[in-house]
């Protein structure tokens, strides 16, 4: 069943070592058929060379494995709290890509120093708060989930398509498997070149909203011009 | 029309990929011909692998498009005031290089630190001024190239073919296409190069302006005497 | 003999050139068959690409050679003092992998900053002292094991299968030869993590216990639930 | 003439792309047949795709062009000094890789800092003063050639391999083109991890010298243990 996600899933998955993001296994893609709200997820711990489509485990939005012989990934209830909340998107990626976990690690929100950040995201990626003794020790990748939720009280997730996680790394999303992989790629590019200018100029913190704003609308507003027609 | 400039230019584009200058689509290259006021540009946010020669629009230097089914690249208008400016260039090159980016970043121009910046510049990289907001909301492309035009009221273009716009990134240029993406490259490596040593140096400031000419000279001047005879 | 052994070690050795942590000829494997006690490990200043599975050098626990025709590395007596102490462990490896190496000349531990850290390290990655005049003078590499011991007097190798040797680089070990070389791999991404995340907060330092537990434990704890069934 | 020469040192300017030391043209290497006084040098601006063996030009110590069609190196006088001061060299190498360069320009040397170092270079890796106006201005590289050789005043080129030119980069010898190669390549390691732990230690400086006589020793001492018998 499903057998087009799970090729975009595996495919989307495979992305992740094409774009340098993982290391080892530390990373996965899942994407959701919101008809029949199946989630297709990567095997837990498994080596992208050795994953074949099949091997893509399809679960419903409780986290009971529907479809496949693996143990899906152990951040699954993660990605269901976002397919649940976040109702517009149908891709989520998770990785610990190495600049974007460098601001996780220092508890650091990556502001929006110039355009190519603001090509992508409405503002500066948010953080959520570290997780409490309680959410960590029980349904902790749940509660992963729900901190992330409630970072975004007041954030639209389409225009701000990644979070980070305090003190642990990334997550992000879109509208296909293959976009969320794509925004987890700027989101890494961004944190490098956000590290590099706060090296070079550690009080910068005067990029215009005017020019944030004319960015992010040229590619994602209503009269977005970038790009071929569809 | 115009096949062998849109070849060069197509190729161009593809070096972007080989000398690790651009994620994703962001970069593209352009090239002129001077007697028929014609301009070869990338299609907009195609990809690099998908691309072919004939993908590449002929634009003339009002910006309409001449040849090609697809758009030109959205930051075409810069091009051309670029090309309309400086009358000496035939190729120009715009990137989201990273370490050229965090310097437009951080609003700090690229001091001349060594002889591998004064094989190719003679001296700083310069920095536009950050954009106003009604240059930014009315023909923002347009106003790019201008922006970098006032800033080059003193300079010139065959001897400084680069340039970072404040907040966003760089552009180069060139006597060709193919030229215009090496100086993208000497830029990102002047600019890498640059980081580490004001991490070392922070205020290394006194490269001798007679080391700067001599090595601008040996390559670009009258009497150059590096590489073979042409 | 040990043809199977040699067949592992070799690999392992390979895999140090895939992951990038070595250069030239600066890192080796061993591994050890506890019931016959004998180790094989690299043969000295051997580049890894001419290196053949027949190669691989068969030694015993007091370090004689039992099997081979080329010198077995000169760490070899750090090898087996490893052996030796940790009874548990059936793989070491060394190298000189940057980032690891950038802590142990700066005289720092690596401290747990994040949940990738965690996924595999009970706590900081732990620093020996400097060794003494009279232990590099005489029994270098053999005192290099007893100063990595006495470092881990009051820690389990299993829980912290790395270490630090100051003004050095890194040891890492593991149930293999092939655990021990990812161990190494992971033990590189965590510092370059660790390095970038100082640069951005260097007063980091709030990780909490019981985060660390929680990833440490679901990996490797008695209730692991990451990874598939075995 | 000289095949099996041209042969070499065109394969060790090769082995700079593949060490990842180069960027377009910029980097030579050279050897020498002693007993003729006869130098093999890269073509000037040449690039190494498309360079082949018989396009190495043969010099005498004069710098007068014996055999080739093309130009040599512009760098040329400067490995001729080296020639002639260091008489137990074969082979010289320049190149302008990055972390090296990083040091040249920040005026500063590059402290030895750990084991990694001490395995080539006995001491901190030596800086040339800035050169003056009048050297710059008159046989700039043959001066170039000169600065290096006053610094070295009470250095021995084997036992220090590679210098750094101040405001400029690096340069490194050997026994052969292969082996000066190799040390440019250990030069930019070294390098890199230096910076890495000056972020790190800003105040590291007690990396002890009877760990660095050990570890020098150990590989080039007479007492050697490293590596295979010859």
């Amino acid at each position: 069943m499903l057998t087009d996600l799970k090729e975009k899933v595996w495919k989307a998955n495979l992305d992740l070592v094409k774009y340098d993001l993982v290391t080892l296994t530390w990373g996965n893609v899942s994407g959701i058929n919101r008809e029949k709200g199946l989630v297709a997820i990567k095997p837990s711990g498994m080596s992208y060379e050795a994953m074949k489509p099949e091997d893509i485990v399809i679960v419903d939005l409780s986290g009971k494995v529907v479809e496949g012989k693996l143990q899906p990934s152990s951040d699954t209830p993660t990605h269901l709290e976002l397919y649940k909340a976040f109702r517009e998107i149908s891709g989520v990626t998770h990785t610990h890509s190495e600049f974007a976990a460098m601001f996780a690690q220092a508890y650091r929100e990556i502001p929006c120093l110039g355009t190519t950040h603001a090509d992508l995201f409405k503002g500066d990626i948010p953080l959520t708060r570290m997780m409490k003794k309680e959410e960590v020790e029980n349904d902790y990748e749940k509660n992963t989930g729900k901190v992330i939720i409630e970072r975004f009280a007041r954030l639209n997730p389409l225009e701000m398509p990644a979070v980070l996680v305090a003190g642990h790394s990334s997550f992000s999303w879109g509208k296909s498997p293959d976009e969320a992989v794509k925004n987890s790629l700027i989101l890494e590019k961004v944190a490098k070149m956000a590290l590099g200018t706060l090296c070079l100029n550690p009080e910068c913190d005067n990029f215009p909203d005017y020019l944030l704003n004319k960015h992010y609308q040229r590619k994602h507003g209503p009269k977005a011009y970038y790009g071929q027609k569809k």
